[in-house]
């Protein structure tokens, strides 16, 4: 069926036989695929039959379709104009594995954090009704990200707007790590109600089985909504509440998503999907198969697995926490990914995953650590960003002990822009009282996550890539070290950053060039000393570091410099700039971006080959 | 009765006569009070009540009351220790309008930002139960404050917690200017639900007139539960719903808590209270007395009234709706602080007030700017740091021409360091494809939002402080200009900064040092013209902005000579460092941290006594 289906528009010719084949051909794709580019596949097999109705529906050339964090497209992807293509996803100037305008005029927005869908899809609508145009939004929100307050603050507006939206809450019963909290609660409480076994009968029997719902006059859409629209939490907050409904009954779903169109009004659309289905691995362990790197199509069995900082970091936090009760673990949906789960299962009551609601996590820290324990959020670069105002107000204002493990920072690679935690250097240094450890090795975040919890005060973060470490593997957490002597040039990098700077220097000497390396482990508030002394030699400074330009550590070198009297002759800042970065491998991108040993090289060579710049 | 409490002991020793009488002499100071120091007279006129029946039923010195916001806690302190020095509120080296521990063990954490205090909750409890530790854990969270996505967080993660807390839930109907969205919707219908007027006859008949609830067995509290705890979307959260009751009813009010206490789980009481209670001006205006200067303590009339660059923006942003439909405006719960009261008036359909839910306003936004219109979000600058992922994420990786008029820019004064507006500059500099507008007078105000609206694309700010302006009232809206000539030093300002500098520069004029004056009307990104053409010239940098000293300005200056290879001689960055300052009013903090006129003069003069440095 897959070689039939040129456009959206081809759909519509098929029959729920052929549609349900399709299905079955989309899976086989999106396994074959992810096999071998790595991605998300358990949420994907698990919407392959809303994203065919959604499509079938609604004209996502026009209409507004909004997929909550995104990665649940791909199958959106496929029947919108990408199937020929969607062997490059995820690489290097490939396909994106989430939405992107720019690939297609149906991704209606970009997506990658959680919980914001309800919010966007409002002021689509808003925008909509304001300029008197006609079109659909819909917004696809999964159950994980309804446990961010985001999403519950654009219900709530929603609700009192009154405008047409079609909300589809997608119910795997999971987020990333299965769901905490309260919601979780309310979903299941929903899924065990009379309503679901109920509905598909008293459905059938109002809208009768070849009908349109588009023709219900009025009075009948009213009688069905009093009968369908249970009480429950979202009809409270104003919501018309419909379901649950089957999500792998095609037939069903779509008349479901028709009529929920026709209705006109705020709508939530309960549907019940099966993360992973149809692939007997994935179905059986959809944490796992949540995101992953390229595996075995046939056993599920991933092609390599490489010790990660997160792991390391994880492990350390256990061997800590077994000889000193005060320690506590926070994640937010992300226990496998940030390397907790061992300290899940060890200390489960010191163990606190607060699903994707990372503002509340960092609340909830400094509740903790006013009262004497010792928190420790681990945490996403690119998520955390959602605390900012909470490490500000909660945490450093009080200059409360919170440690944060900021994992995933730098370039994370094929997740692309909305995942790249390159604005953590940034945000973290304006926090008052906010240290800042770059560990380069194991070994060194193992002794930096010991002085983050015994020898500092207020807040401090461990900032540590994606990934393992290079070849760079000794310990030297001082805050700032000279790995290397040379009479030319001081090049100063942190964190892995180090490894191809070591690489430069190497070269860069083979050339004529001597360098001073100077290792930064704490990259704020800046020691100063090694750099000073080395740069009141050389008078030639490169900086290379992974993340924006603004407020990166470089620009502080430099005001110091100024404070200091030391009048730099030459100078130049590698960075990410502005901080956008297309998809790709962390190698291929840290190429593009000219922060590889050689672009390094490149760099240098070029700045030295300047005249001292200083005294025009 | 008041000079009879010395302490919240004392409170025990009262009968509910004389407890009431108190609670009228506590209105009366609070009245004389605020009308004096200005301040949040309608919700601690609302609450008065409610903070003496919480310091009956707990020891506040050990037990953790928490006033979510926190303006609420004036009886608190009253109570607590500072009834004496309670005419120094919110005054320069006096009691604070917010809890402080600093001030006492009674303010059991810092307050300021809405919708954290369920989450910091949490954090304590636990840290009371895996420490082994015996006390009681109360939040007090407005109906306001509940419209913010945080505390929904807070709420689904305590339910799941079964930790015993108690959620007051201080229900006046209304947060700053009346409520919006969904939760607005299910706290009227729990309110006029039978169990209000049930409820005390209930609960008389089942706890007896004079019991005492501890004393209950079991058997008993399960029956009650049963009984009390309607179906609502508290229950369905997993949190145990109680209420609603009369928060003014002190005798009811002490009863209910004392039960919410004792039933060991996460507990909601709906309290039922009236802003302004007791003063007849404050009752009919609740909004106009929520927070406001010194009044005449009569009639309520305000001691002075002035116009605000908030003002001036709302005008002009009508002037520019009434031309243009796709204009719209968004506040988050401040459509009068923001200066947005007229277009709501105006313009029903295009004015959107989202609740305290900054975080939805940004991307609902984000969605209205991808559809077609010009959304502008007017909000505080200390609360937008509660949207920089939505920033970042919803609106700058799509470059989306989203407005933000940013007001109470800079050091607001009597709220103190929660509300200060200081990191700003820092924040949204990172933000990829931000542009800062910073006028200096009106007339700039003006034009600049013409120009954010009409000139640019993408992410726009522009940012402004409270009250007016000042001496400088022209209009030169250009990204950098020159407004004073001189020779020896440049000094570099924005905002309304620019009035103390133009002072000092008149004033060193006369000590014989000539100033190049340098008006910065675009903060970020820098322009650098003007500015480089004058540093080239004096080689000498003053820099004095109202911002945390991390990502300033001076900072990206000085590496804008490093770039351009000026040598800067002598270089000061005057600023407010790590950005914590104390309360007082504006003049009074900026005299103390040396940016006002006299404090540039001495540091203009200090660093012109300097030899160059930058040649060592």
């Amino acid at each position: 069926m897959l070689e039939a289906i040129h456009s959206p528009d081809d759909l519509k010719k098929l029959n729920y036989t052929e549609l349900n084949q399709l299905c079955r051909e989309i899976r086989t794709l999106l396994v074959d695929t992810v096999s071998k580019t790595g991605g998300h596949l358990a949420s994907n097999l698990g919407t392959v039959e809303l994203s065919v109705a959604l499509n079938r529906v609604y004209d996502a050339s026009k209409d507004r379709i909004l997929f909550d964090v995104g990665h649940q497209c791909y199958t959106h992807k496929i029947l919108n104009g990408r199937m020929e293509n969607f062997g490059t996803l995820r690489q290097f100037g490939g396909i994106s594995g989430f939405p992107k305008p720019y690939e297609s005029d149906a991704d209606a927005f970009i997506a990658g954090h959680a919980s914001d869908s309800v919010s966007v899809a409002l002021g689509m609508a808003k925008a909509r009704s304001l300029l008197h145009q006609n079109y659909d939004v819909c917004a696809v929100i999964g159950d994980g990200a309804l446990t961010g307050g985001l999403a519950y603050e654009g219900i709530e507006n929603v609700a009192a707007s009154l405008e047409p939206i079609v909300i589809i809450l997608n119910d795997n019963a999971m987020s990333i790590n299965g769901n905490v909290g309260g919601m979780t609660r309310v979903l299941s409480r929903m899924r065990l109600s009379e309503g679901y076994s109920g509905l598909k009968k008293k459905y059938r029997d109002l809208v009768g089985i070849d009908s349109d719902v588009y023709r219900f006059g009025h009075r009948v859409k009213e009688e069905l909504k009093k009968k369908l629209f249970a009480g429950n939490m979202f009809s409270a907050l104003g919501l018309n509440y419909l379901g649950p409904i089957d999500g792998h009954d095609l037939k069903e779903l779509e008349s479901a998503i028709r009529l929920a169109k026709s209705l006109r009004m705020p709508v939530l659309l309960h549907v019940i999907t099966q993360k992973g289905k149809g692939c007997h691995y994935a179905e059986a362990h959809p944490d796992i198969y949540h995101g992953i790197g390229p595996f075995n199509k046939v056993n599920g069995k991933p092609l390599s697995v490489t010790e990660g900082f997160g792991d390391v970091m994880g492990k350390e936090l256990c061997a800590l926490a077994s000889q000193d009760e005060r320690i506590t673990a926070i994640t937010a949906a992300m226990s496998d990914g940030t390397g907790l789960f061992a300290f899940s299962q060890h200390f489960p009551t010191r163990f606190f995953d607060v699903g994707i609601a990372e503002g509340h996590a960092v609340s909830m820290a400094a509740g903790m650590a006013k009262q004497g324990l010792i928190p420790v959020f681990a945490v996403y670069s690119s998520f955390l960003q959602r605390a900012y105002d909470m490490l500000l107000h909660d945490v450093s204002l009080q200059k409360l002990h919170v440690v944060f493990c900021v994992d995933r920072a730098g370039i994370v690679g094929n997740d692309g822009e909305t995942h790249n935690g390159v604005f953590d250097i940034a945000f973290l240094s304006t926090v008052p009282g906010m240290k800042i450890f770059c560990p380069s090795s194991f070994r060194e975040l193992k002794a930096m996550l010991r002085t983050a919890i015994y020898d500092c005060d207020g807040p401090v973060a461990i900032r540590y890539p994606r990934g393992g470490e290079c070849d760079y593997r000794e310990e030297n957490p001082a805050p700032e070290v000279l790995l290397r002597e040379g009479r030319d040039l001081t090049i100063a990098a942190y964190g892995t950053m180090i490894n191809p700077v070591l690489a430069a220097a190497e070269k860069l000497a083979e050339d004529g060039i001597t360098c001073d390396v100077v290792k930064i482990g704490v990259a704020s508030p800046l020691d100063g000393e090694v750099l000073t002394a080395s740069l009141r030699k050389t008078r030639s400074f490169l900086m290379a570091e992974d993340v924006c330009r603004s407020n990166c550590v470089g620009e502080h070198v430099i005001a110091l410099c100024q404070q200091k009297g030391i009048a730099l002759q030459r100078c130049s800042l590698l960075n990410l700039g502005e901080g956008i970065l297309p998809q790709g491998s962390v190698k291929e991108l840290m190429q593009a971006c000219g922060l590889d040993s050689a672009g390094i090289c490149r760099s240098a060579v070029a700045l030295m080959e300047k005249d001292g710049q200083a005294h025009e």
